[in-house]
């Protein structure tokens, strides 16, 4: 299970988004939807709900931060949105009872460092002229950029960085006379990797990209429709898991139930591999196959295709590293022990003491569980190398506990390639697989062996015929390259794998 | 001198605005200078500065609540807004800090009950194609609701429910080549009552509405251009004052010094009269009169048309009757004494204690002076009479003070009706003199002779001709009815003094 | 009136107290005293209440800052205190909603510099023996330091730096039997100026010291007593003020009513002469006279001992100036008009903007009233120079809007030494009287004439046979030197006119 | 490793202590130190540091909750305390400089319901006659009412409800002449459990009851001395564990070195059992034994035990089951699998949505994970069971998951019997373990099959020879009742395994 919050040495991934349909307890719920989501952005998080009755305080107008109900008379919209933790946000009933209403949707965020600001946080909210339109995003609009410029030349005023903003914009814009019609419209017009939630003239809806990049499932609880980023955020609330929204399909949620629509010519799907081995719980399923399990699979082709024959034990840096490690554990045969201990209280700014001690560094995270590794030698099993700075703190602290010799074993081939699609990488002049060989990765965290799974490994451990076949099922651009959606906001750049994180910076 | 936060017997101002360009000290001065301007809008605060030098931390977007700046290769615009007052918003060095650049305007807000909220308080910013764009309002707008109708239809997303934000998106969408074409487009589309002030390319500007309704003056801080709603911002800051921009007057103010335009046909002027009575503080020059003159002066011609003889002092209601009280003791012949003692600390939250106590209401703000007025006859000297509620509590005051007789000298007509051009009046309903004749008021208020002064004794202490002449030189709609702008938000209602007080609330 | 917070160039009193006994409202009623009193301390504020009945939340112990009833089978005390204003505090029904009870005590404070922190904010309380022990202190002690040392030799811990906790302690060890006669018993052991409040086994007391130099006031409402600094704080109430208590006198109230000690030898008195040049509010009687009255009788015998034959007009430096100007315009003949205006929107931190414009200074709270005084020789009437800062800024500004001459009149003698007895005033060296001669003030302040009201003036004003007079009425050690209450605290050292703010500062 | 803030359903230890002698860094190692004892109490913490240097800011007082130097010619203390975490309160650089010096103790603390406030947050701190004296306590005092009760007779005035303050007042009132003897006079005066970090005249004291219930070691860092709870602490500063404090040992750490004394008759010792099964980190040794070793054993034994033959899997309830299902699966020889996942993300206030949602309760915290779980028979291994809620639920959860068979196993006999010695438990007949017998409990718990270990088999497990020989090593109160330490505050009340939880109440 993830839970890295501030850790500079992982990919990170943008967004969880939840939305739920029919149900008084809809703020509620998407509270603890968003809880069960937390692992997949903790800078921010926000809920918009939508209730069809007039409240007596109404303004027909934008959201507030602060909450503020808005709407007229067909319905009325509340957000709250803030910084931090859900639990910290959304954990008191007297903000629940403020975002009142049969319908919701939620979003997590990761904040990437330049746009971390409040009118950042989503869900989007714009009050158009059929009335209030909510989006929740997870993922990252390629062309985003290209949009926005053109928008703004014919007037429209932009209230954030966001590149979810100009989808809303697309809608508002749009001469279709449905809102579902104009929904597509928006849609239709934007490249990259998203999956949506949206709130809009009473129907919720959910949409995929066309090639499915990032995970979004469907599920009931009694009458009310759910839709989640991932299945654990049905588990906390009690619901079931119906199936996973298909690439390119929008399902609309209304009065007359669920409607699927497929408003794209079909591609071929290229789910992020990266959900398996590091994103999602591992009590989720995402894109219907268990997390848990295919990262003790990837820990059994990694004992297979780089075995440690004289190790004593198997050691996960956790939490990530678990499921492998006991994967691998089992078909190696040897022992698996808490080898690093994880403190789990670490509040939003442990700023690190002065230089004098900055050394320190990893430990406020991690500590060596020195009478077990002493003398020892380990097979240290972690999902990815990304800087690789953690990865020789961790290492160094694990021989000043006495281990007598450290075995690294990496679920996931070498992190080569920036991602543009939703997970915040360094650019990949800074990624440690992308400057270095394996042997000298290898001399650079100081250990005595070094492998990672294979392409093939990996997608064997995933039930698929492996990469090499001519249908790729993943998109695995930040270890292939092979960048499936095309990157029109960065077209003619010198070096397109420079990172852009943010409409802003694309700018500069 | 004005101070009356929070009292609700009294009409409010929108707000006071201020600009200047050419020093480094930009945002200090706006600061201090909103601070003079402070009795024009207690509620919110905001300032908007522009650097032509872009710093390190650049943003191309809209603003924040929160600092941040924004900018382009033009220049970065940085902007703070809060909720009170200037000196606790913006009395740190460290705010500051945070404004940096040789332009800067800003806003002081009274903000009205429904839209109190962070969103509205200006100036409000629009990243636009050619840039930011920073404005500043004290007025109101009376067709901005159907221009906003349009604009949403047309696809514009609206932050706010302030009227203030359909001028942003107009020169965001007019087809005009240079930005100062495009805001004469913009304020060409608009009626009502407003001064501006704007940031835009590099550019401020200043400009008054065709009739001239709220205040606008120019002055010059050595080779910096300053706007001020008053002269007293000036004052704090060492500016001189040059002269009033004059009704329908645009100027545009750049590296190449001050252009004045006049984009709109001449009309007659109608300063509003009530800035003179309450609103302006004493020690500014509005539209080129002195305020504490022209007070005094009401005095005087009050003691002439309503004397009374047998008075032993004249009492002002402590702070805005204070100069009209000297001006009706010197030519009464009578002694001036602070009959009632004002206590200034009231802070921002002084919600009065439970109902058991609640008859103890104006006395948080007023104690009568009892030594002074016991067994006097007094004459009692205040600015307007709006819903009666605070009169008839300090008269009730002075009477268990010991006061043998009470007589109230008002230094105004009654106002039978309701403002639409940027003050926040009451419903016309709501207006005592709307609904009583003054014998009835003098009974409802308790006291033992009441007189207003008379229209032609008001527009005689304001040097003109008075108001039966043919062409009237000032709004008085609250005193007269007479609206002489168009009020289209409001036509076709049944009732049109019905008050509208925002947009948001006009759609309900 | 006073509302000087923050200027440096004033005396500053330490503090407002005020206690009620026998209502249901006690706190609510003791939020509105303390509002009245505000202008005596606006740095900090707290409320102690106290109840007779058990409330379901009870804990033996001492009090909270944030609010947490205390009590025993004897009934539950609860507190609450904080930086800033009253109506900042205690505005909200729901903090008072944590007073219950039918007495209570509040104290406003003037902080002085290194102590402004929570703990010193008063009442103090103790969880002694028989139960709590609640106390707010005017004045101050001059024995406290060494009675401190002694205590916490024997084991005694403080929790404040404040010297009222020392009498907290004195009742602790006392071996008398009943808390009245404990009470006794420690201030019989302190010296200094006091005027207290206290709650302590469901009495209320109140006590001036033997001197008087602290006012203290009794008044009732309906069947509930009062005692207040200032008589203000009875009208904004609706109690009578019913007489003053007297210098060395004990009252205790409870349920058999009002009881009068006379614990000390009886002493000459010694009211503090400051209070009526001032300290208390216009509309206050302190020690029995009107503070209006007399302050307009200081600026007749100005008029008189000090004449200004040549000048236009007579202007207060408001708002303390006033009503010796009033006083002094009258008895001269000469016009009385607001040539300065002052802005009371001063915040809690309006820090001066940087170097550059330091010089602005003063304008945040005064402005000229140039229409007013252009070309006018100006008398200008103020209660004293302190440092003479202020003094200079303002007369500089006078000039600078165009006064002809500015003659200055000072409503008391000059203020040579400091105060050891409660009153904030600088150390003597920065005094301005004890450095310059009155010639040499009146050009390093830049006047054209300078005088101040003579000892015997002042005295005549307050209606006493004058200083000369074989037996001095008032405290007017500031003035004179003459020090009627021991100063053992600064006993031995070097130069006894010190300044020593609080005990931390002595023990440095 | 144990981090259930909030949870409920099980004890909660008091706190955790650090101190550090002889380095420039004192409170930044501290609150590192801190950080990693953070399991041991996470609802408030604080530090006092203390510089022989004495600064420009001084005063000779009691310290302040917001930062405030406090010293005199010998030295300077500063003191900050906050609800909270370590990282939320120490976690920036601007705090830690207010803290300077060479010397620092730390506190962090679970505080208990009635208690939660902030004056009661540790370290204590008195201004006595020689000087400071600061004091961090983990543990609980037994006599501390009755010491109370006699001081406050005596004239003390207690601060806090804090039964730790007692030793502060005793030292305040002791007779002896050094501050050495002043502490062991006042320890000697106390019963219960306690170990100390004291800070006082330049030296940093630590002691360990006689009975040693609470941990306590010493470690090095260079030069500095340290004291912890835990040596996780020593870990995550890289400093070197030297040996624990012994039962009734004082250690005196001074410019002179470290001096050991003993000042108490030498009695048994008991160690708290409790500190191996839940309360330590698994990476600590405390009383030189490995925690995680320990609890592996544990699990051992279990296996040995209660064996369970037919099952397919081991599953931790995490965090704290870990280490005895790995053990336990180890000795079984079945898989071990994370069939529950744990959500960390759980912030201060996550308050469980309104009623109608409540039975979703635990799973804010937990989840199963279906597919490892599904038609699989379970062995469930978790620490404790205290009142059971948290049980029923996990189990009712995985059985919703899908198990066929859920068999649970806890890794420590049942507890009947409240803790009086520093851990929060429930009153003991809140105790499930106190009101049913094992086959009772399986039932309500609703497991196939529920096994404790035995008392002899936790013995084993801690290579001791087990309870029933002569010398039991532990105190094992809470699993066996017998309170070796005297229960005087609790004598004469008729059930006095009653909990009291604080001097407050006690008293009520």
């Amino acid at each position: 299970m993830r839970n890295d919050a501030h850790d500079d040495d992982h990919f990170h991934d943008e967004c969880g988004i939840f939305g739920i349909y029919g149900t008084t307890d809809a703020a509620a719920l998407t509270a603890l939807g968003l809880h069960a989501l937390q692992h997949r952005g903790q800078e921010a998080c926000g809920i918009v709900a939508w209730d069809d009755k007039v409240p007596a305080r109404v303004q027909s107008s934008a959201p507030e931060d602060i909450e503020d109900p808005i709407g007229n008379a067909n319905g009325v919209f509340s957000a709250h949105r803030g910084m931090g933790l859900v639990s910290d946000n959304f954990g008191s009933q007297s903000v629940i009872d403020l975002l009142p209403g049969t319908v919701a949707i939620g979003h997590n965020r990761y904040a990437t460092c330049g746009a971390s600001m409040l009118r950042n946080v989503q869900p989007i909210f714009g009050d158009l002229s059929f009335g209030g339109f909510a989006v929740a995003h997870n993922g990252n609009l390629t062309n985003a950029y290209k949009m926005r410029e053109k928008l703004v030349l014919d007037g429209s005023i932009f209230q954030s960085t966001s590149d979810t903003e100009v989808i809303v914009h697309l809608v508002a814009r749009s001469r279709e006379k449905t809102v579902i019609d104009r929904f597509v419209d928006a849609i239709r017009q934007v490249e990259g990797a998203y999956s949506l939630v949206v709130i809009a003239e009473g129907n919720m809806m959910g949409v995929r990209d066309p090639f499915g990049v990032r995970p979004l499932s469907l599920g009931k609880l009694g009458d009310a429709y759910v839709l989640s980023s991932e299945t654990c955020a049905f588990d906390i609330i009690g619901a079931e898991f119906v199936r996973d929204i298909e690439p390119g399909e929008l399902v609309v949620i209304n009065a007359s139930g669920l409607t699927s629509l497929k408003p794209f010519e079909k591609t071929q799907s290229r789910f992020c591999i990266f959900e398996y081995v590091y994103f999602a719980r591992p009590d989720s399923k995402v894109d219907n196959r268990s997390v848990y399990e295919a990262r003790k699979r990837i820990g059994v082709e990694l004992a297979a295709e780089a075995p440690c024959a004289n190790a004593d034990l198997v050691v996960p840096v956790p939490d990530s590293g678990v499921p492998s490690a006991i994967g691998y554990a089992e078909a190696a045969g040897l022992p698996f022990d808490l080898g690093i201990i994880r403190n789990h209280y670490v509040g939003r700014t442990f700023i690190e003491p002065g230089d004098q001690i900055r050394h320190l560094g990893v430990k406020l995270k991690h500590n060596a569980n020195a009478e077990v590794i002493r003398g020892k030698s380990v097979v240290l099993v972690d999902d990815s190398i990304v800087r690789g700075t953690t990865s020789r703190k961790i290492v160094s602290m694990l021989r000043a506990a006495g281990a007598r010799e450290v075995h690294m074993r990496i679920s996931c081939p070498p992190t080569k390639y920036s991602c543009f699609y939703g997970i915040d990488t360094p650019t990949s002049d800074e990624l440690l697989a992308n400057k270095m060989s394996v042997p000298e990765i290898q001399k650079y965290i100081g250990v005595d062996s070094l492998a990672y799974v294979s392409m093939d490994g990996l997608y064997r451990a995933l039930r698929q015929p492996g990469r090499n076949n001519e249908t790729p099922q993943f998109c695995d651009a930040c270890l292939s390259g092979d960048y499936a959606i095309p990157l029109t906001d960065f077209e003619g750049r010198e070096d397109r794998t420079r990172k852009v994180s943010s409409l802003g910076e694309a700018a500069a």
